[in-house]
């Protein structure tokens, strides 16, 4: 039995939409345990509307919310019995395999650090959002807050991140790539030109060398990796662009009759293909790193992406990811051991 | 008269677009003279196929030519006659005003700095692309190949970009913004966070705080600071995610015959609507900060992006842009100068 705390109270749609998806999964499987986070009462009657199995899904009371414009360190500190700080307790104890939250990013990111805690070594936690591409999806790593990240820390993500796309999301010998202002090896900033060879000489990654910001939605590397600032900024303008493209198409079709009638012939088939660009059927992003899972899901998120980000997390564990992880960024001390 | 010099060799459809863009432009305004600089027999041949001013139009020979996969240093320092070494001569001899290329970038970038060279002061030339918005266009400044830049090379991309802004593409006031992963001024990496406070103190910009990627496509500021290596993500994602976005609306299209004829209905509209996101009708991208201007236009570009390349020069030249760049970057020198 896997059990996964879920943060009835974060995002937009809480509790009702994550209530509604934490059903979705305890009824897709039935080795999974839910402990749902949150205001006891709020929680209890969201709850009352489905059916489910009694034994699969249980309410962990937490009176407080974290809001989302809090300052996260202020946050995390000082209201213990949130929703995020008891959910990533429980983590911390050994009390659940994962956390999954579509609550405040900055809190979800200080308290994995803080409460959950790194795994020895790790240098820092990247948070990995799965990004639609031409041919299926890409793991940007790291969209974090940590900025101003130093070479070690990448070839971390480049491992860590190799080991998720191979087992979490099933693509063999992944694809790693670093993000990169020209493709070859003496372009770029000083970061990604220390951290290149390092990457090189990694024997257990399939480093492919730089990529480009355009080569990113053609689907060229399955693994990006980059330092957060850009990482953030490619996942914001992702979205931006996305987003205001869609409108552009939907506005364009709106300009005569003619169109009108067009884009009502258009409509089933474009929203089918616009499906595919849309990475939240993956689930979250996971925080990688940490001592068990953290799992941010979008603010947004609805009851299919709050349930496949709990079964996300039903796969990191029969993975092993994080010992796949240990062994890949410590095999030294894993020789020691053995010896 | 205002003298452009024109790399007829330069971009993918040389000479022939090259030469048909210069004679439009020649046609367009009577007060330029354009130096269409290239292998002269080739270049005849194509000015043959057309009807122009020949008082507006002369050919000045140079045998060789920039390839776009060659290193730009190299290239710069051997290939003494090659287009863009001999147009770019012809400014820094004030022969032109201008030099517009759709070559090779780093040659293009290297050449601006070491043959044509910066203003007095200025650290570094920015290369400043338009880019499109749901509200027009925005200045995203710097995309060049100077990584790793300091806060003070920042703060004059900021005033440079306004400059540009206000005069040539003609925003008032224009609201000057710098790339950041949060709104909240403590927020971003060591760069951003010494760089806010001084743009704050600039009396001579309208400036907005951060913009986080996600507001770029909206149009949410006029001008956009970044560093390089951030501006060129940026520009290569835009077109990455655009380019893939509209491949995907266009496959939608075609996957049943219903959704087929809907397209024949709906294609008009929509490529008037698209053409709106498409900020080549502004020109090139300028290189600013230079003993003249340099314009860089897409190596795909085609006649009419090569026409408004120039006759973005001429709006450079009549607004007395470097002068006015200098007033605002170098204040006190100029009271020095009065007293």
């Amino acid at each position: 039995m896997i059990k996964v705390a879920v943060d009835a109270m974060g995002g937009d749609n809480a509790p009702e939409e994550i209530v509604a998806g934490a059903v979705m999964a305890a009824n897709t499987r039935k080795d999974i345990k839910i402990l749902l986070v949150g205001q006891e009462e709020r929680v209890s009657a969201e709850l009352k509307k489905h059916t489910y199995n009694t034994d699969q899904i249980e309410i962990v009371n937490a009176t407080e919310v974290i809001e989302t414009e809090e300052p996260p360190v202020n946050a995390i500190r000082k209201k213990k019995d949130s929703s995020i700080v008891v959910g990533m307790n429980m983590v911390r104890r050994d009390e659940a395999d994962a956390f999954v939250s579509a609550g405040s990013s900055g809190a979800i990111l200080v308290g994995g650090q803080v409460i959950v805690g790194r795994i020895k070594g790790v240098e820092r936690p990247p948070l990995a959002p799965l990004i639609p591409t031409e041919k299926g999806v890409s793991l940007l790593i790291d969209c974090g807050a940590n900025v101003d990240a130093r070479p070690s820390h990448l070839v971390q993500f480049a491992k860590m991140g190799s080991i998720y796309m191979e087992n979490v999301v099933g693509i063999r010998n992944p694809r790693v790539a670093i993000v990169n202002i020209g493709a070859e090896e003496e372009k770029g900033n000083a970061l990604v030109k220390e951290t290149y060879p390092l990457l090189r000489e990694c024997g257990d990654i399939n480093f492919t060398g730089s990529i480009e910001a355009r080569e990113i939605p053609h689907g060229e590397a399955d693994v990006i990796v980059a330092e957060a600032f850009t990482g953030n900024v490619i996942l914001k303008l992702y979205e931006g662009v996305g987003a205001t493209l869609i409108a552009k198409v939907k506005a364009g079709m709106m300009t005569s009759l003619r169109s009108k009638i067009g884009a009502l012939l258009v409509k089933p088939a474009l929203k089918e293909t616009l499906k595919s660009f849309d990475a939240s059927q993956y689930g979250g992003a996971p925080l990688l790193g940490l001592n068990g899972l953290v799992v941010k899901t979008h603010g947004n998120s609805k009851r299919t992406e709050v349930c496949n980000s709990i079964i996300q997390c039903v796969t990191f564990k029969e993975q092993r990811i994080n010992e796949k992880m240990k062994e890949s960024l410590f095999p030294k001390e894993k020789e020691q051991e053995e010896r």
